[in-house]
């Protein structure tokens, strides 16, 4: 048996997250073993951790290391008292645990092993209420995305730039409007892109300046959930104008190679296939890629408390689980031309793929 | 010499966020040496870092393994490059620096050492710029007060509890609505407290419920300026109804008390005895301390990238430096009559204290 301990802030760790499912902003102590988890909880935060973790037993030191009076133990002695209070458990720490608790342990001859791979391995199966909170925040990305299209519709064109109630649409302006959409959806988003033209021809390009007609415009918005932490992340291209035929062709390719990858997807289907098929399908149709042009980044990525987390669809070997939540990304990027991505959250299921996110493909307005 | 070393993402770690001045994603390897600040990035993100971010440059990882077909190459043999590209030089690494990377190096025979005190120890010296962020974040807190304090003045009393435009003022509609004033003002407010009754006897319960009248209503708020990811953080005391001498009295002690902490920080001047100073006089005007009531938690915290950071107004020695940003913020806590904090931000100057929070004490609405 094993004792899994994380020392860590719900702010920045997502595996801690997932256990206590609670937001505090200092660090902690917590460790699960013999099926229970535990939190070890300063005097100022446990009220609120009672109530409201999904923690077995929140302890305060003392509790660790029966002796009241010590006020503010050390992280490493209450790390000790944990091995001491469980023997014969072996130690399993996260490959971000912090270093200088690393060192103390080496100097305190207490055996350890680090995880370099998922730590909570079960965060990548999501449960139904998962689902639900990632489905929600997609639901937010909708309604930005139907904001966007506003906009853009109402706009008028001058001298190749766009025009809505008077002033020129930016980049800037179009962030702006979706982060207040997001907002009222009780999500937050940050780094939204919103590329247009050459911008777009770089995948993470947050774009900048004045939108221009007859050009690519890839929006690209991550928000997350604010009281749970869940992501959602999707990504549309958007025109103003009169498309040409090359600018046609590039968005129909994306599109249908996405559609593709999306219907692909199924229980026990490896992950770097359906990769690899969307690599040769883009070079058969007259699109081939570069370490910088073309597609050359992965089709997806898990996505739930971490906008990036397990499992990837791109180079490595995986084989899709039921419950598996990833992203389904192609694009297209070239110089001359623009950026074209397409993107939608599906989740893992027995005979195929759930879309979580759903917005129109529509993309002249 | 050393060579500093950090691999983490700007979302979680404040020390690379202030050497780069940008938030991405992903994390990446950051390294300072021979005056010179250098990030290495991979393709993704290599355009918006040399357009936006504060490093000296801004590598590839072919750059420093000089391998132009290493596709992804791991991040412990960037270290090792950039060891051996700078000779003679320390490696010194953050106490968060990840373990299993701690790890590796030790295999690699790579000798470093872990810094347990401040990483970036010229973080804790504010520049005009960043106190000018830290002031802006708090006028956002200043313009959410004012909301709070319109609501509960339009808000009438029935059978004990507060209404205001036909349905009930709770501690959860009074969070929304300061999220949405924070939002406004470019801040992202959360986990913020509106704490009444007995909920506001526990520094840290976030509150819960109706908001009754006759009981001090303690509303924390600490927001994160959206682009620039500094911190304000300020509390207010409120009260709807006619306070007894027994609230009064302990309101304007804690307000008292507050002052005159305000009024002690200059250069030079020795944080442990400003907190202890604060103990002594609540004691003796008649409000002793256990380690649940009372006075019971630290008078202050520095600010800026991290909402908690050093220097602390605390149990620990510390002499103030010019430029510091510090929290002042002593409360007294007692279950049978409630909580009052009152907390603002200052920075330290030659001659004393400039305060960067700025909002009415008048509590009673």
């Amino acid at each position: 048996m094993s004792i899994k301990l994380i020392y860590a802030s719900p702010e920045t760790d997502a595996d801690l997250l997932h256990w206590g499912g609670v937001f505090t902003c200092d660090p902690f102590l917590a460790f699960a073993v013999e099926g229970q988890r535990y939190a070890v909880s300063n005097g100022l935060e446990i009220d609120e951790m009672r109530r409201n973790s999904k923690f077995d037993k929140i302890l305060l030191p003392e509790d660790l290391t029966d002796q009241e009076d010590q006020e503010n133990p050390e992280i490493i002695d209450l790390i000790r008292c944990v091995y001491e209070k469980f023997p014969g458990n072996d130690l399993v720490l996260p490959k971000n645990f912090p270093a200088y608790l690393i060192l103390k342990l080496q100097q305190l001859g207490i055996e350890f092993s680090v995880i370099e791979d998922d730590f909570l391995s079960e965060r990548s199966i999501k449960s139904p209420e998962e689902i639900d909170q990632i489905r929600k925040a997609c639901a937010a990305i909708s309604n930005a995305f139907a904001r966007v299209r506003s906009i853009l519709g109402k706009a008028e064109i001058r001298n190749q730039l766009l025009y809505y109630e008077g002033e020129a649409v930016t980049s800037e302006r179009v962030r702006m409007e979706i982060a207040r959409v997001c907002f009222e959806q009780d999500t937050i988003a940050k780094e939204t892109i919103v590329a247009c033209g050459k911008d777009a021809a770089f995948p993470h390009n947050r774009g900048e300046g004045p939108l221009k007609a007859n050009e690519f415009i890839v929006v690209d918005i991550f928000p997350r959930l604010i009281e749970s932490g869940y992501y959602g992340d999707m990504t549309r291209t958007f025109f103003k104008g009169q498309p040409s035929e090359t600018q046609i062709k590039m968005y129909d390719v994306v599109k249908m190679v996405q559609s593709r990858a999306i219907s692909e997807i199924h229980e026990g289907k490896n992950a770097k296939e359906i990769h690899e098929d969307n690599v040769k399908m883009f070079t058969k149709l007259g699109y081939p890629s570069t370490d910088s042009t073309g597609f050359f980044h992965s089709t997806g990525h898990g996505i739930g408390l971490e906008l990036h987390e397990n499992p990837s669809i791109g180079r490595r070997d995986h084989h899709l689980q039921i419950g598996e939540v990833v992203t389904v990304e192609p694009g297209l990027y070239y110089p001359e031309i623009g950026g074209v991505r397409i993107e939608d959250v599906v989740v893992v299921t027995k005979n195929g793929a759930e879309l979580l996110s759903k917005f129109s493909y529509e993309w002249v307005v």
